[in-house]
C-alpha cells in the first residue's frame, strides 16, 4: 500500500507529478538522455487526444500528410529569427550509411522550413490556395533539463502548416486553430484554458505573432498547452512560396503554423490529479469505467462474477470503455487503489448484496469516500446511468478546475503586490500592462514570472499598468510557468 | 491531356510506377536524399491502411506505445547478427544541443534493442507476460538506391514487439501476426499474398526465423509486404529479459517482432494500377466514389448540380467516402482522366438526360469504356447500389490479381528452364527445393532471383528439387524482387 502511494502534492508537487506519471504507468524514463517511453496506458490517452483533435482538424478542412524527419542545416538558416531560436536545440546527423555526410542534417525541431520548401514547389496559382495540411510526427529539441511529457528531447505532436492568398485569411486561420485547441482543451480535457496572444518576447521564432492556450496547473503555475502562429510572409520569402494572384501578379503566400504536443498529457495530470493519483476526464480516459467484483466466500464468487460480466457487456454494448478487474491474486482494496492511481473516472463495485438486489454501486473518482458513492443503482439501465454519470463527472472536473483557476487568479496594484502574490499564493496575476520588452525581461529575471498571454477576452477595458503606471487597455496574465 | 498521362507499363514499368506516384499526388521527392514527402492523397491511403491494421492488432489483444527515436550505438552491438545486418544502414547523431555527444546515437532502423531494454525493466514474473505492444513510428535505414514508397531512407511503419513465457506461445504469435497481415492484404488491399517462411539467407538479422507475405507486382516481380519474426531468446539474452516462471525459476522470455510499412502503398499501386494510373481497392480508397456533373447549356447546370448534390448527400449519409467534382474551370473529360489517374473506384456521371430520368450512370475504374458502365441507375436507392458496386469492385480486383498471380506462377524441371522463365515471362517460380545456402547465393548471383518464401500452403507434397535433383517436401517460390 505505502509502496503504491504517491508523494502528497503539498509536500513536493514536482515529485508528486513524477510519481503519478510512473505509478500510473503513463511513461517511463529511457536510457537515452531526455527521451521518454510512452507506455501503453499513456499512449492510449494520447490516441484519444489525437482522435479528438484530428476530427476537429478534418472538420475545419485540413488533411494530413508526412514530411521528412531530416532537414538540411542550410534550410534552417534561411529564416534568421527561426535559426536563432532553434540552433541551440538541434540534434545533428553527421554520418549516414557509414560515411560522413556532405551537409549535416538536423532532426526536425519543427517543420516550417522543409514544408515551406515543398509548398514552393506545389503552389503556382491562387487556385492552389489555401493549402491546409497537418502532420502527426515526432520532433526533437535538445533539452538540458527534462520532465516527463512536459519537456523531453523527443516528443510527439501535430503541426499544422497552412498557406493562404491573403493576410486576412491567414490571420483568420491562426485564430480558428487556437480556437480549435481551446475547444478541445475545454470540452474534451476539461481544462479551462485561456486563449490569448503571446508577448513578442515569448512568440515563436520566425512568427509575426503567436497565439496560445494557457492552462493553470494544480500548483498555480501556467502551462502553455498549444500554440498557433501567424507567420506573415516571413517563411514565404525565405522559401520562395509565390503564387500568381487573380490579377495575374506574382505574390508571396501568407502562412501559419500551429502545434499541440504530448505535453497535453502533463496538462491533464496537473489539472485534475490528486493525492491518490491521476484523475482522467471521461471523454479522454483509456478506461472510463472499471468494474470490481467483491466476494469473500467461494459460494459468492460465481454469482458476483456473473453479474459483473453482465454489467461489463451492457456497458461495452453502449460504447463505454469498460474494464472488468477479475484478478484473483489481489484484494478489492488493492484494486480500488490501483484504479484510483490510474484515474479511471468511475468504479462500479459489485458484491453479494448487490447481486441480491440486482443492483450495483457507483464510486466517483473525483469524490473520495461515501460522498462519491451511489448505492443501489439498478442493473436494468445501468449503461445509461453510467453514461449519465460520466457526463456529470466530465462537467464536474471542468467546473472544479475553472473554480480553482478563478480562485487563483489575482489582480495587483503595483510591483510589490505582484511579488507578494508570487511568493505567497502564486497562481495567475491578471493586470493592465504597458511595459516594454525590457520591463518584461526584468520582471522575469527578478520574479521568474513571464507574460503567459494577452487574453483575447479582456472585459476590463482601460486601466493603469501595475508596473509603469501608464494608462492602457492591454491586459496581460503573468505567471510562473513550466 | 498528353501531359497528364503516364508512361505505359509495357514501355517502362519503372517509369510507369514513378509517374503514377507523382501524377496521382501520392508522394513527392524531398530535398533530403532518399527521403520522400507523403502527400495528402497518399497519406490518407496510409491512414486507411493504419486503421484497418490497428483494428486487427487491438482485436488480437495488442496495445500501442511509443519508444525513443534514438538508440545508443552500444545497444545495437549487443546482438551480433543484428548489428551486422543493420550497421551499414545507420544514420548517426553525433551532436546535440551544440555539443559533441559522449556516445553517438543511431536513429532507429528498428526497435528490438531499445524495446528489449525496456522490457527487461518491466518484466519480472510470468504474471507480467505476455507483453503485446505495437508502435506506429518512423524509422531510418540509409539506402543508396531509393524508390518512392518501396525503398526510402525514412519510412513509416508499425512494429509489434511481444514477449512470452514459452516458445510455443511466441511461435503462435509469430504465425498469428503474419496471418493478420495476410488477412489485411487479401481482404482490404485485394492483394492475394502468399504466406510463408523466409530462407535463412533472407531472414531478419537476429531472428531464429522470419515469416512473410509476398505479393506479385504487375511486372511479375515479388514484393515482400510484411514480415513477422520469431526471435527465440536471442534478444532476451542480449537485453536480459528474464522472468520468474511458475516453478519459481528465472528464465529468459521468448520474443517476436513484426512490421508492415508504407511499402504497402507501393504494393497496392503495382498490383492494381494500369496505363490510366492508379486503381484503388474500395475498402482503402481515400475517395470511393467521385461524382462528375455534366452540362453544356447554362440552363442545364442548375438541375444537374442539384441532382449531383442530392446523390452526394445520399452517399455520404450511407458512410461512403464521396467527392463531388463541381469545378467550373475544367471539362468533364479532364475530370474523368484526373480521377482515373487517382484510382477512384467508382465514378458517377450525371447529365441532363439523367436528370430527366431521375437516374445516374455508374462507371467502374477497373473496366474502361462502355463495358464498365451501368446506365439508368435509379436515384432512389443509389447509395445502396453504389455500395453494392464497391463490394463487387473489391472482389473483382482481388479476383483479377489472383488470376494474374496464378497465370504467372510456373513450375520448372531444371535450372535451364528456371533461367528461361526468368528471362522470358518472369513471375513466380514455384519448385521443390533442397539446395544449400550457397546454392541460393549462386542462383541469386546468376539470375537475380531469390527465394521469396517457403509457402505454408504447399499441397505439392514430395518431389524433386529442380536444382539439386534431390527428393524433398520443401517447396520454395523464387522470383526477382524489389
Amino acid at each position: 500500500m505505502a509502496e503504491k502511494g504517491v508523494t502528497p502534492r503539498s509536500e513536493d508537487y514536482s515529485r508528486w507529478y513524477t510519481d503519478v506519471v510512473q505509478k500510473a504507468e503513463l511513461a517511463d524514463y529511457s536510457p537515452v538522455k531526455g527521451c521518454m517511453v510512452i507506455r501503453p496506458y499513456g499512449y492510449t490517452l494520447w490516441e484519444n487526444i489525437q482522435a479528438a483533435l484530428d476530427r476537429r482538424f478534418k472538420e475545419t478542412g485540413h488533411v494530413n500528410a508526412y514530411f521528412p524527419l531530416f532537414i538540411p542545416l542550410s534550410f534552417l538558416q534561411k529564416e534568421a529569427e527561426h535559426v536563432e531560436g532553434f540552433a541551440p536545440q538541434l540534434a545533428v546527423v553527421t554520418h549516414g550509411g557509414g560515411e560522413k555526410l556532405e551537409e549535416p542534417l538536423v532532426v526536425r525541431p519543427t517543420s516550417e522550413t522543409i514544408i515551406g520548401h515543398m509548398y514552393s514547389q506545389w503552389i503556382r496559382s491562387y487556385r492552389d490556395l489555401p493549402v491546409l495540411i497537418n502532420q502527426w510526427a515526432n520532433v526533437v529539441r535538445w533539452e538540458m533539463r527534462t520532465r516527463l511529457f512536459l519537456r523531453t528531447t523527443e516528443f510527439l505532436w501535430q503541426e499544422g502548416h497552412t498557406a493562404h492568398a491573403t493576410q486576412a485569411e491567414a490571420e483568420e486561420e491562426t485564430l480558428r486553430m487556437v480556437g480549435v485547441y481551446a475547444d478541445f482543451a475545454i470540452n474534451e480535457a476539461a481544462i479551462p484554458v485561456i486563449q490569448g496572444k503571446k508577448s513578442d518576447r515569448e512568440k515563436f521564432a520566425g512568427a509575426v505573432y503567436s497565439t496560445t492556450i494557457e492552462a493553470m496547473m494544480g500548483n498555480g503555475w501556467a502551462l502553455q498547452s498549444g500554440t498557433s502562429h501567424f507567420l506573415g510572409q516571413n517563411f514565404a520569402r525565405a522559401f520562395d512560396i509565390k503564387f500568381l494572384n487573380q490579377n495575374n501578379e506574382m505574390e508571396y503566400a501568407w502562412t501559419t503554423s500551429w502545434g499541440l504536443s504530448t505535453r497535453m498529457v502533463g496538462a491533464i495530470i496537473m489539472t485534475h490529479g490528486d493525492d491518490q493519483g491521476l484523475v482522467l476526464p471521461p471523454r479522454l480516459a483509456p478506461i472510463q469505467v472499471v468494474i470490481v467484483p467483491i466476494w469473500r466466500k467461494d459460494t459468492e464468487k460465481m454469482p458476483v462474477l456473473a453479474l459483473a460480466h453482465q454489467v461489463t457487456a451492457a456497458l461495452k454494448a453502449a460504447g463505454i470503455r469498460v474494464k472488468l478487474d477479475d484478478r484473483d491474486e489481489v484484494s478489492a482494496g488493492y484494486k480500488f487503489n490501483d484504479w484510483e492511481m490510474r484515474g479511471v473516472p468511475l468504479r462500479i463495485e459489485i458484491g453479494p448484496r448487490d447481486v441480491e438486489q440486482n443492483a450495483v454501486v457507483f464510486a466517483r473518482r473525483d469524490m473520495p469516500g461515501k460522498e462519491g458513492k451511489t448505492f443501489g443503482v439498478p442493473v436494468e439501465g445501468v449503461a445509461r446511468a453510467a453514461n449519465d454519470m460520466l457526463v456529470t463527472l466530465q462537467a464536474a472536473l471542468l467546473q472544479r478546475a475553472t473554480a480553482f483557476r478563478d480562485a487563483n487568479t489575482r489582480a495587483v496594484r503595483n510591483y510589490d503586490e505582484f511579488k507578494q502574490v508570487l511568493d505567497g499564493p502564486g497562481g495567475f496575476i491578471r493586470v493592465h500592462w504597458a511595459g516594454s520588452d525590457e520591463d518584461e525581461d526584468r520582471i522575469k529575471d527578478e520574479t521568474k514570472a513571464t507574460i503567459r498571454c494577452y487574453p483575447f477576452d479582456a472585459p476590463e477595458g482601460e486601466g493603469i499598468c501595475f508596473y509603469t503606471g501608464k494608462r492602457t487597455d492591454r491586459v496581460a496574465i503573468f505567471a510562473r510557468a513550466y
